[in-house]
């Protein structure tokens, strides 16, 4: 299972602490490596690189593999991300958005999301639990 | 635990089946039932008017307990329970925002949320998983 | 057949007569049944309440009975309403918009419909007549 | 009666005949003619010029006469149109717009009528029976 | 006189103290009573739901009493609310808007009314002062 | 010198006389012949057609003649007699745009003018005396 | 205390008298006058000058006077106003933002107000009355 | 008669030339003298003050004196300007708008007045010349 | 094989030669007419009358006939020639949007077409050779 | 020449072929080769990274070489490949914005390109025949 | 050396300390003397009032002299203050817009500036520390 | 000191000398080296890639450098870069934003900035004065 993070994750637990929590993203693989059955294997991955997360999605597309993204600020404005994602969709591999913080309450500019529509489903507001929630539908049957 | 459901989520089973699943409301508190442990108990309800609904959450924020709401259409205009919503809010009582379908795949209109402002989390486009995800987390401890 | 009417047409006959008539509602109701062939049943309500109308519409999506809606001021918001309507289209059950006075005539907030999009059709600007011509159309066959 | 009929109307029967159903417009008159009394003449005319358009409203101003008109693409855009149509307002001679399909289910451009500020009443979504529910309200006597 | 309240306000005393103060409704209402002379009568109702509401100000049409309404939440959407009140405003009968708060300081949403366009007046930011003073106002003779 | 009117002009003198006086187009044609001397000759125009209305400004190109414009209806959207005028202006012919009455005075979509941005100049509010004016300033000399 | 007004308010009596009455600004003073104790100095002013209003309120910054504003059309765009009565409100000192009129019930530009987002409270619609219920609230204690 | 001129119009001659020509305003109200008869008086003013402008306009009105307003900038926000236009209005005074240059060939924030919707008329683009057929117009009888 | 052009391009040539080129619609005509097999016959018409243009359109979808349209200005307005193009793409002929020059380097108004959304694609910006390289492309077998 | 692709286009193929078609990028460029002249280079290539692709722009105004760009979801945001592509523009070297699919029948948000306003011409809406045409017009002689 | 201060501005050091800093306006003219060599004179001014400050600028570029300008809140719409200021522009006499504070951080309106279009630059966020690099520039030669 | 330089800035010297001077990058690194005591470092870098740009600042914040940062055409789309941007404010840390040119006399798109709002100031339009007036700040004492 690919969990994909993009620009300026890399900096989580000491980006505002009080809005992304003081878990750094290591800390959160860990967890979700803790939550997770043995024989699921949790490849945590993060970029600044819009071209290198798209590259990810491919991977994903031809591995067939489910993806949890938080594209981070690529949510508002990365149209490329979006059609990658759409890949995804028509391969029918399913693709879970989320986000640490809630956007609504913070800036307008956040509570636009160009992926969403691309999304098999959105958990936003959750913290580091967002990714559990995430993979916990991951891991179960659907349709 | 209240699980509030706004209008028109009686009409679930029949209403567009291939948006909204094939289970009924009672179906999914069934299954809700299900998955949780014996000690918390799922109070499920539904109705279709708006000042009902408010009345119900004023009774979650006199009994300290957190709820999960599918607005329905209120999600799109209802101020009026975005005010009650933010009577948790300032209670610290945890509000989880959850939708059967992933409204940013549908109508423009569907796009906007007055809900999610003051909701702890937004959960989207799981089917009844997504109640049973907010649950899941309402159940673990989280600041 | 169901002949629903939204909020404060209960006052017709006193509320702006120059724009709505001197009929009252109950006057409307008994020109339509004398229009009608006896074998037809014309039943007109009117409420205040958007719960209240959803639920009149549920009971003619589970009757399989066409609709006459004027849905007042609700035609400008109630996205609960539309929802309702919706599953009348869904079932293959006509429900035509109807609307005493012509709405583009008037302030710019009544030139917007969140029911059209959903109805079979819609008739507005003829007065009480707009009903029976709703009524007219429904009596008829059509596919 | 004048029944007037926009551009790409003479095309009716051809073109989407799911949107707009299989009658010619010539099959509409024909209908037309047959539902009303004998004494009523149906003068049903189509053009794809704006000008000609304008000048058989002009005629229907001068010479008393009520109007069925479908404007077509000219409901979104034609200010010449609607000036015209004005002038059977000012001479308080009834027009009624009518439309084949319910223009709220399609584009959003059509979504816009320029027309029906200055129209007696609207009908819409009927396909052909848009246009008798018209006449029939024409024939009537009304204020 | 009524003095008739929408949703949420029933939970004055405990919702967001530093906006709308600590008195509670109640206390609010003793207020006003104790303030006005011994032959008027404060009529102070509050309800979470439209049709409610509505109904409310159906009857102030009806008997002919002033009315000061604090429309909270509804002030910003309820179309339904607005014709309503607009009878008043057809009758001659005074309709005062009041909020406790003073719109404009808070969230966008709050800055426009649908109801101001039919209200004799408007009073925002006083607390309970804003009722006292529409009552003093409704007291006084004026044409 | 060309004047040239455009859709519903023809009905001057009937048409909204409070609005556009009482003077027929032909009676503005006498008194504009009666202001100017002798050896001008006013030839002025009028059509419903757009396409009429764009060769009589090609044939204005073509002479090198002056133009009067009243585009009516076709000032808020027609952008292909804007393109004709901008041959006028390209070839350094004047053309003055002229209303009958004040568009700023009336209904929002006359605020617009797609014609203004490649006219000489505008003259608006002043009746018939609009043309006489711009008449006026066309036979005098100007760079 | 100091009341102050804005451009053209110097021509009440004759300025629309059906919309602003037929007192004076000097009959509003007098009456206000009487209206209050006879230790409450009323300072009334009025300008058309924006530079000097705004002197006005630095005056009251300075001397710690509660202020009665009328800002009358500098209300839709005197950001330079905005700023100094966002001074009052740093400083502590209240400031009652009144209209005769209600402004809702006017021009669409009219809606909108810069001043009201620092202003303590709103008051608008009863003609001198309005300034009367400023004052009233003014020389009551209040936090 | 006035002629009166808002901010930066003292600068005519050497302000942009290319656009406003090289008369000074001095030169304009020469010409302006030397096209009227010896019995009217041109009265021009300028001034870069809004409250001095507004000034002006309330003398025409008391004196009942015709205006030429060219409120250059002021054009664009001066709703206190647009006020004291009203009052001439109101006073069945004529008041014509003009401008040197055509706005609607500027920027954009040139092409909206909040002027001309209480002007008599308007007159654009003739540079000098505008000024000169307003008084041309004025001077003439109309009702 | 039509080649239809829309208002003014009749004027090619003498219109605006830095931005259309100084080929005449003849001269483009010839070189079209020199660039196809002998066999392949280009029909090139030009008219300024949106009603005749929609007209030839109707022909080509009679007959068949693959379409070059170069709307000209109705590209921005003309949802009356949108409706037309739109039976093209109904009965499976190709229509291919040409424009002389780059609409996006020019006015904003010129960024938006109504007829895009029905056209099999879209060349623009490379004058004459627009309608040869649209010819070329018609003239390969392509599905 | 160049032949640059934007993010995704690697993916030619597999995505959407009844949008994109099926041929690869490999497919395309094979046949983009085998329809020039041997002694035409074409140098395709594609990346999904955005610096990249502003880097091979640079290349080719340091060579001179025309471009044929694709710029797929790149053309609705990347200001900095506009900014890239202008230096082409300055420099006299040829650019056609080339699409496979016509992005005016799609998503809304595809309906824009920050791109065009800089490119000599635009291509869009016959799938590979589209770079076909770029490159057809690339090598013929143009001013 | 015109250092220009627009409305408020004279308030500074008691106005929202914790935006503009505590230092007087004479405080930074001081700064601003004691910074510059002892042949320039910094001649510092403010007002409340547009008309003034248009004046200053208009003495300006009589003077040919530099201006450093703080137009306050003058700047969200004081059209009238950008055209005094484009008549720097075109005097080719440079003219820097300052302001303490960094407008994007704060309230919406602030992000608008209609004087940045004609000034030479413009220092934003640094405090009294943009006037002194604003001077500095201003002191060295450039073209 | 990190002087960091977005897309196209590499090309400074040829990219449109007349907006952007002719001084290439390293010109201006070797001036503003220049300009700043032997013990200031100056390390200037550039990159058309927004990932790596995002990283540079990440070290910033790790070193505790301040930056002065030219975003270039990522000013107006790059949240990645914003978000990053605010861990230096978040950090104590000063950013300047500059640019070479006066965004707000070019292209609207350039008006916007997603920069400025979490940015310590701002200075546009000197050219390549517009870093070293930045590093003359960050230079100072400053709290």
């Amino acid at each position: 299972m690919l969990v994909l993070n993009g620009p300026n994750l890399g900096r989580l637990g000491s980006r505002e602490p009080e809005v992304y929590g003081s878990d750094t993203l290591a800390d959160i693989g860990a967890k979700l490596e803790a939550s997770v059955p043995d024989d699921v294997v949790i490849d945590l991955r993060q970029t600044d690189d819009e071209g290198v997360l798209i590259g990810w999605i491919h991977e994903a597309v031809d591995r067939g593999t489910p993806v949890v993204l938080n594209p981070a600020a690529f949510t508002h404005y990365s149209y490329g991300l979006r059609d990658a994602a759409a890949l995804l969709k028509q391969a029918g591999i399913p693709l879970v958005e989320v986000h640490l913080s809630n956007p609504h309450t913070r800036e307008t500019f956040r509570h636009t999301s160009v992926i969403s529509g691309v999304a098999s489903g959105v958990i936003a507001g959750f913290g580091a639990e967002s990714y559990r929630l995430a993979i916990d539908w991951l891991l179960r049957p659907h349709g």
